[in-house]
């Protein structure tokens, strides 16, 4: 099995239901779901079973697309109404999650833009508009990859933290993407080294998942084994996701990406965020502007396993994600283009951010 | 229950059994062992349920006196023999732990110094030893813990990694030894972070429990937070303990450390090695010689609940230690003095390592 094979999120052949892999079994059971209502679509996407932003966009396009074509009537003034209700639902599962009202905000314009057309023709478009969607997000992460790519050499060691990888997207994710583009052109000698990314072990459940499943030399560390390979000289680079990128470049991504870009800088790594554009936030001047949320510490204290390996009612400080400084970043990776600092220039060159 | 009045290893009063409380059961449960054969108590060493490198030693010189007192014989020269082959079985437990065979070695010495007396008396002066042994570890701590307090100032946070706490030791620690002194001085508002220290947990399992069962303010983190907790200004000042420091004041401890003085020296934060002067080693030139050991890849991917958490056969890095360059230590503390850079002339100013 090759994870890049695998669809993260796709419209079965017959347009009857989602198949959605499984990624709450990860990586012990690989599990894919045909779901075909929209409670049990929006309890996927809330229960984490398909997770990251962009994954997140492609989902919710083809859940639409599908819950609509269901809507019996060829009133388009019901139609229409169904429509928004399937959408708010929908918008409820993660009410954090741009992409998610993104892509239903997308769709609803289809829907608005062919109000000319029978609700049959909307139904149609709907579901060539989530394929756009799905393509869109595809050929984003292909971008980014051919651009990381380039600054790989045969036998470089890769640090990564967390999935930011094909799970992540509809295929080749934004951090694994260089990874995955090389593995393509028959380079077999990179090596990945992944954190584990605790609190939810995403890099050990996810990411050694699909690197090992596409065939790439992966090796797992705990978070804080890090700085021991980057000690020993077998690190050359650090690639990473990033969830909110503000106008200097300040990034936020998932909780200890700070502690690896210090840890980089302080053994000479470059160190690398890769960020589909639509996570450039022009919004937001620096990093201080972006909310952290703050988690639950039975994620720290109990694991997934509902034993408890802290004592009882013990302190816990357990934010989701931190901000990594500019100064930190080598370059920050986008569809369109490297940029390097100072940001707000490099990304204004590129067109980033100009219309939202 | 405050975790200074539980005595990691001890002697019942009646001198019959060794009382042990089992570290492999925290923090869920709280059992003391009694132990009284020579086999179960090697077994409570080799199992860590008396773990931390002071803490054996005074448990290895109880052991022995205690087994030693049952060797039923008047007869100096079979005393002695069966003496050595309990000594030699015990060492066995851990081998490379230095404490077990200093201590086991120091308990000879008594019997060997005293050979001109009865077997009777030669037992008296084993359990005096191996009393002397546990307040003189008591009372490395406790200088530790002065010099440590003398650092501190009312309402700091303290962030700590790993267990080098009242656990490891007869009593105070190293690395919290300064926040026990604290604590008896009726400082009530320091505030402790404590890494949870992957794989093992040490930090979650072992210094959140004592810290908190001591009364003090503890807040546990995983490893990769330390950045976000130090970028909040929430961190003055960094304790860890060490396993090794070589002549020039590299040193090794549990896996992270480097990794937390690099994010201390980066967000400005002074950190501090609690070093008894029994783990310098002056026969050591710098850290490139300390060997590091690497443990088996389950530590990583099942934890101990034999559940699986990774890919089945993913590659996985897992050292035990690693080393923090001296340029990254803001001090060392010793039981004799404080000591800063440059550190050989500072550990031979004090007198540490002339003999050993």
């Amino acid at each position: 099995m090759n994870a890049l094979q695998l669809d993260t999120v796709r419209l079965s052949e017959d347009r009857s239901c989602l198949e959605i892999l499984d990624q709450t079994l990860l990586p012990n059971t690989v599990r894919v779901l045909c779901l075909s209502g929209l409670e049990e679509i929006r309890e996927a996407i809330w229960s984490l079973r398909v997770r990251g932003a962009p994954a997140i966009g492609v989902c919710a396009g083809y859940a639409i697309a599908l819950t609509a074509s269901r809507i019996r009537t060829k009133d388009k003034a019901v139609f229409c109404a169904e429509f928004r209700k399937q959408k708010l639902y929908l918008a409820t599962a993660r009410p954090t999650a741009v992409n998610l009202t993104w892509a239903l905000d997308r769709m609803e314009r289809v829907v608005l833009a062919n109000l000319d057309r029978s609700v049959d023709e909307i139904k149609e478009r709907l579901f060539v508009e989530a394929q756009a969607i799905r393509d869109e997000d595809v050929a984003i992460s292909r971008a980014i990859g051919e651009i990381g790519f380039g600054l790989l050499r045969p036998g470089f060691g890769i640090l990564t933290h967390c999935n930011a990888g094909t799970l992540a997207t509809a295929k080749y994710g934004t951090a694994t993407a260089p990874v995955y583009v090389a593995l393509e052109r028959g380079w077999t000698d990179l090596r990945v080294y992944c954190d584990e990314t605790r609190p939810l072990l995403q890099g050990a459940r996810l990411t050694a998942f699909e690197l090992q499943s596409a065939g790439v030399d992966v090796t797992l560390l705990c978070d804080a084994m890090a700085s021991s390979v980057m000690a020993q000289g077998r690190v050359d680079i650090v690639f990473v996701g990033c969830d909110r990128v503000a106008r200097n470049g300040d990034t936020a991504n998932k909780i200890g990406t700070s502690a690896v870009a210090i840890l980089a800088k302080h053994y000479g790594i470059p160190f690398y965020v890769c960020a589909p554009s639509s996570t450039i936030d022009p919004s937001l001047e620096n990093g201080e502007q972006i909310p952290i949320e703050e988690r639950p510490p039975e994620e720290v204290t109990e694991m997934w396993y509902k034993e408890r390996m802290a004592p009882a009612g013990v302190k816990v400080y357990n934010p989701a994600f931190d901000v990594t400084g500019c100064e930190l970043i080598t370059g920050i990776i986008t569809e369109k283009g490297l940029c390097h600092a100072p940001y707000g220039p490099a990304f204004r060159a590129l067109g980033i951010g100009a219309k939202r």
